[in-house]
């Protein structure tokens, strides 16, 4: 009368011979933010049978808690030995940034696929690198990806359809921010974080580096030319033994100049009081226009300047329409998805391109580009000349 | 070097003797959204440990897949003898309305604790039956809980919050409606679900039911009379035999006074254009107001009347913060969070009052009462005599 | 060097003869935005020459306060000698309600065109006469009509062309609220709005007429049937000999029931705490659907249903352009106008009207038809047999 | 029984002696605006008295049909013998920018008080002539004001009462944007605001410059460094005599250094496809913040983060009550006003400011401080080396 479940068998994705076996490293937000995606994506999206095999994190106790938690079959804490087991075929990274490229270039070394959190490194060097290891283990069939996860946001993906079919025209100007406030209080503790050593960047490199990815992302253009300002607000906090200094941004501005002869302002803070996860893009073509809100990350706002005059406005499409991206896999019309989906998408694509043997995307040189975008705001932000003071006395009075 | 995850002995809740089993009878809409919930609300809830057994459908091939897929271990096509399993302890019953009575009833009396969707019943005979069955089965200590989900949406949660706690004053009156458009289209199909012998009512039981629990659930308040009118606009639809009568309401209105001399109005209509899935509530009290849209389901709209004028105005509260209902479990502040996971806290709180011995809620008492709301629109509506006809003769006229 | 300003030559509108003589009575908030609405009239649209002459209230010092401050070259106490003059051709009437008939038959009958604000009288009776003095003034070429001045809201005007081209397709159901908070304060004192013989009644005569003419203006649509409720929240108030009775309602609900088989629904109330001029108003069509908010008078809400699925949603269209009803005469775009200017295109179109010797619109009959319906919702809701009550007591107990 | 209308003794505004006489230079969008201010500001405001007596233009036939359309009792082509009339006490400049200097020095050595449009000048020399010109006419009881117009629009006044009051706390970064579209259509003529030698600048000069008057009145804070980017996307557009170059910016990108530790971003275009008329303004501060959008400028976003977290979120203002700068002499609560009444303020707080024999607000010097900043912008922008290149060739593959 009951019959047992066998996925192996029953799921059309699965027939593909031996699952693929998944490792994840790191557990605390992106890690169970990645691990709720392995845990759903098979419920949704026909995917290549896998399994969530281990979750390796540096402490015993709390590793095993969480691979309990977040549907792991097992734990473990030598990173090393688990890229060697030859029942693993993706290591999922989501340990900090300064750790990625070790793990990520012994990972592709042997030949282990690799899906890596963003930012891809913390040093423009660790970045290379981690490209050039990618691009040789690409030549055995062996991929990378890097989670730039909002490109999976239905409403940015619909946005790129549309920049792609010409509905915007030609795309002049991109106005991008990437607003927070956890940092707004200034007696928000010291974290690693805020040390550029482990972290960095601030602002930039952690939000800035999303809105950046967007516009390149949403346009098909490339940044050529950036102008930038960084700016730590609060320059001490409280740490364990004391003060201590914070030596990242709380916020940064850009201007960027792009192929195309496309202009894109950014703009991070994690200082800017209620604005919780903010991430606003907005884009300008000769066509039409594009509106973005993360925190309201199912709608797309769109305004087509070909119909009459006396009929335009911008609209807000509610993306969830079995028509839209990713949607028709989820729930019927108008039941919004939540932020978490755009890391289960990520993982479907990342599967299905394993699957076909093409390259993921974004590749690791696509994190790489956004990373060097990053270092010339960072560099031109050094060079204060690029602020022209304000003549304050008259030139008149001089004169007279 | 590599540990097996232990969930027995790692995670707190699961220390509590042997895990629960549950089975759920249904694999459609509301089965996928029920499995969604089980899947994940122990990688987030600290909830008693169970497991996810068996999944039961009539379509042997269909559910096996389906249970596959959503993560059961098995399936089944009987729901009686899966009732009678001794390693199962909880039933949730995901089939259609006319269903339910049987089966709650039948699971009840086996000492299963039941989680029913609504509505309840499709008629008022049987959902007062059930009522029956699970007041007898609580004095077993056996519970049961009916599924109005939107209870879970975090921002309603803390709507009752704020209205328990005084900040709105007296309570005069509630505008709902709930709108959405997927019968707008003429050419729409007939289905199960516009034939009254199989669904009992239209936009009336299907989603006006869920906006008049809201208004009883958020005020503390009980609708005492009713006033309504219903209507089809669209008499006939294409079914596989050719054109078939639609025999339930598109669209339906009501008027309620309820206790405490609050009103309360309500509109639900599934041809309503362009709305999705739009149950909007405002509340509007002595002190303040409330307003909530769940095609927004993150945020709750607040005015706090006892501010001084100047600065008084409805501010859009993002309700993702560790302080608000269920929360704390999810992600950082304004990551949102999707419409699925009203179901994970509802089973979730079903887990909790099980291992605490104490009554879900709401109970089958309070989906009995919502019923007789709606059979009172019901009656109301079939009485003509309640619109009052509008003059068209002029009265001078005929006096002179 | 210095020419002087020839009104009366250099404005093409002003060539036809004699100016109109304009009479406005009463002064307070109605008759300040009339004064407003013939001060500025002329200097943005081609009207025919008039003159503001004068201003008629019962205070003589505080009327010819007025008159200087609104642009009156005159003051006067007694309205029935201002009717009688030669120079006068316009009555515009902004005293209260229980003064309209009295007026407007005497100014008729003069043979003056006559302007009056809503609701056309307190009484169907007054409204009937009045309707009647209209028509036999008509015949000699007198014209009249009613103030429902967001008719000239330019949102709502384009609201009107959309749906008389078809754009909507049929409508099948509006819903429609009148929101203000002015009475929310339990201790707001008495006045005469509060009073059934000066006031007729309260937020179904004051402001849910409004939303009632909207419905039937933009849908060409007639009320035939209702149903209603009319409460009374606070029911003394402090007046300048103690506590009165509030003898109109604070909130109104109705169901209506129109030709078209179209329905409706209408919501007034005062005591919307946080509303504070919200008229809302919702069409819902099969080809498209519509929405519109007085407090933000500048914008339409439009839906497109005949466009893809995947690129559907609600537009907001900023009714700023030069194609836009009214909106040439004014700014460039963008620039929004403000809740005064209703009347002021009330005011030209009325003029226009005169000039054209065509029947101004909303006439006075349109007036009367809106009170029958008010008076129908009225006569429904007095009877209280529209409300059902919910059976509190279990069938199955009782059976049991 | 009829009483001639006396201003000058019914308004106490008008007892103080002669009225002042008014003469406005400029009857084009501008000169329109201004001169529906001056029809209007006394029936609302109680001011000094007045008299609209000659509006100044070139084309002697348009001027006076303008005047007779606009309220002024004549209309002259020179604007010199006007200076030198007895009568006339104010000149109000509604002429372009170029021609501002030389006919506001003149009119101040005449004695006459000045109201300016903005730009003061299209140069830094010709700016500081004017201020210079304003400090001695100052010293003679001679006041003048340059006409940063939103400076009075309510919302803005009450987010800087707000910010004065300390609600925001320390303030650390403003974004603000001044967003159109009416240059989107590359096939959109040629017109004098597109030359250099007429218009000065483009985007930065026409409503950049709003942007950072009002950064600079909100937070009381001035612009210490600049770094800006200009562009012109269409440099060729048709003109009388075939295609024309484009001489001045069509978008333009600011980062701003101000006192008070505070940095700021400000963004201007004129090609946002279907932004209408769009000043956004976002202030961020350590204990609350603040968002505006002309495009509804009867509204202010207030975020106070000293209320608990569960509570806070941006609040919607409806800046429509008596408690609001200028608000009480307008209409009841939630009837929103027009974009022109900024300039009806403007002239009300010109006029009291006169009959105070204080300094009006904004000063000739600050329209200077103003241009300074705009200046350095431009200079900024002028210079390349602000962009930094961004690596394209692999560091990596180069020692590879």
């Amino acid at each position: 009368m009951s019959t047992p479940a066998h996925p192996s068998e029953s799921t059309p994705s699965r027939r593909s011979g031996r699952p693929l076996g998944v490792a994840a490293i790191g557990y605390a937000f992106m890690g169970k933010a990645h691990s709720n995606a392995w845990r759903n994506v098979a419920s949704f999206f026909d995917v290549p049978a896998f399994e969530q095999k281990v979750l390796v994190g540096r402490d015993a106790t709390a590793v095993a808690e969480a691979a309990a938690r977040y549907g792991w079959a097992e734990s473990a804490t030598d990173w090393r030995s688990v890229i060697n087991r030859d029942d693993i075929h993706i290591i999922d990274i989501c340990a900090p940034g300064w750790m990625h490229a070790e793990i990520a270039i012994a990972a592709l070394e042997a030949g282990k696929h690799v899906l890596v959190e963003k930012p891809l490194a913390n040093t423009l060097a660790e970045a290379e690198l981690m490209t050039a290891a990618a691009a040789k283990a690409r030549a055995r069939g062996v991929q990378s990806m890097i989670g730039f996860n909002y490109r999976r946001v239905p409403a940015l993906a619909l946005a790129r359809e549309l920049i792609s079919e010409g509905r915007l025209g030609t795309v002049r100007h991109v106005r991008a921010a990437y607003l927070q406030d956890w940092l707004s209080d200034a007696q928000a503790p010291m974290t690693w974080r805020l040390r550029k050593e482990t972290a960095g960047s601030g602002a930039l490199g952690d939000i800035a580096s999303h809105a950046i990815d967007q516009i390149q992302f949403l346009t098909g253009q490339a940044v050529m030319e950036a102008s930038g300002t960084l700016k730590t607000f609060v320059t001490q906090r409280p740490g364990d033994q004391g003060m201590e200094n914070v030596t990242v941004d709380d916020a940064a501005w850009a201007t960027l100049w792009l192929t195309g002869d496309m202009g894109a302002s950014v703009e991070a803070s994690r200082v800017a009081t209620g604005q919780k996860n903010s991430m606003q893009i907005e884009i300008y073509g000769t066509k039409g226009s594009l509106t973005f809100d993360l925190e309201n990350l199912n709608e797309l706002g769109f305004l087509d300047a070909t119909l009459p005059s006396r009929e335009q406005g911008f609209r807000r499409i509610l993306v969830n329409e079995p028509e839209h991206p990713y949607l028709a896999a989820w729930w019927p019309q108008g039941h919004i998805i939540g932020w978490e989906h755009t890391f289960t998408h990520q993982v479907r694509d990342f599967l299905l391109a394993i699957k076909d043997g093409t390259q993921p995307s974004p590749s690791f040189e696509e994190g790489l580009q956004v990373q060097r975008v990053l270092a010339s705001v960072e560099e031109s932000a050094s060079n204060r000349s690029v602020l022209t003071p304000v003549h304050a006395k008259s030139l008149v009075a001089e004169g007279a």
